[in-house]
């Protein structure tokens, strides 16, 4: 297809298009004259997932070209081009250098692992900015006094766990490797605020089966 | 005790404490001469939420005045008063208004609720900002072509409710309802981003599970 239908097709503006394919977000189309290039699905799936990174995800165009990088790393298996690109999110708050509760957080996070059935070595784990992500907001959690050992944290590990099931069923629905690790990426990325909203409703219907019924 | 006391306990500098009480989110101590006032436990605690709120939850100090003023509001039951405190978080994106996949999505939220075992009614769903939430966050995977299905969205919902059961769990292990208040809302904000870490490093394990084991 040409620009101007690749642009109707995905619901963004010819401009936008022109300008992901500038910043390197959007593999070039195949040139078929000096002027003209022809687009593929392939190229408007990239695009929805252009969108949920940096529209949902709301990363800045720097970080987002560093995340497709990985998930076109083709030197790598589908595993860690997944593991590449999800390393490339932002990851919010890791503990402060030199924060007193860190040590101690870090204890409490590698207590939680050994407690899963998980399959990380520690080093692996230690190395992952999701890892660190996990232990700077126990470090928060134990600054504000607020319950954070292994025990406490166990049964969201479990809940995480069951989440990440449903995020690699939903992965496993696309049918070749390419667009699978596109999903996974973009999944990771636009369940978080469905994940976060249905615990805010989950937590109002449980307060309210608590409260209401004693109240 | 004394303001130094509360600075020192708390590991917020004077400067701060005072900021916080002239803004209005930290009540004011109980004045005991001219120059000096007189501070509880109850302080330092209010303390822990405010850092919960602004510097884990990134609210704006107007919001977190709010939320603290829902928190405060003792006409409200105990039910009420978290839920308004909650109500009052910042709740990322809603549907954009005019949104053409906002109806779908609005009915697939609807078909969600209805097979989950939840009491609330449509219209008070529909008023929560977590709801709009939601619909937003299906809005967007409509837009961008990714599964969002009621069937596909149960799975996380049933998570949530897992983790909103932990939640008021925590809460519960508190001792009077002042204190159980203060940290649900805090406990809210402060366990998104051990939500969201754990879900990533249980999706590299889940991964690493199905594609490693097939490489």
């Amino acid at each position: 297809m040409r620009l101007a239908e690749l642009s109707e097709r995905s619901g963004i503006s010819s401009a936008t298009v022109k300008y992901y394919l500038r910043e390197g977000l959007l593999p070039p189309g195949r040139r078929v004259s000096a002027t003209q290039a022809e687009y593929e699905e392939s190229h408007l799936r990239r695009l929805g997932l252009i969108r949920a990174l940096t529209q949902v995800g709301r990363l800045p165009v720097a970080t987002a070209r560093e995340v497709l990088a990985c998930v076109d790393d083709s030197s790598l298996d589908q595993h860690s081009r997944i593991g590449a690109a999800v390393w490339a999110l932002p990851h919010g708050d890791r503990p402060a250098p030199g924060d007193p509760e860190a040590a101690a957080a870090e204890r409490t996070a590698q207590a939680l692992l050994e407690d899963l059935d998980w399959n990380f070595s520690q080093s692996a784990a230690s190395a992952s900015p999701a890892y660190r992500m996990l232990v700077g907001a126990i470090a928060a959690l134990r600054h504000l006094g607020y319950p954070c050992g292994a025990e406490n944290l166990l049964p969201y590990a479990r809940a995480a766990a069951q989440v990440a099931t449903s995020d690699l069923d939903l992965v496993a629905g696309y049918g070749d490797a390419e667009e699978q690790i596109e999903a996974a990426v973009a999944c990771t990325v636009l369940y978080e605020p469905v994940l976060l909203s249905l615990r805010r409703l989950a937590e109002a219907e449980e307060s309210n089966r608590r409260f209401n019924a004693e109240g």
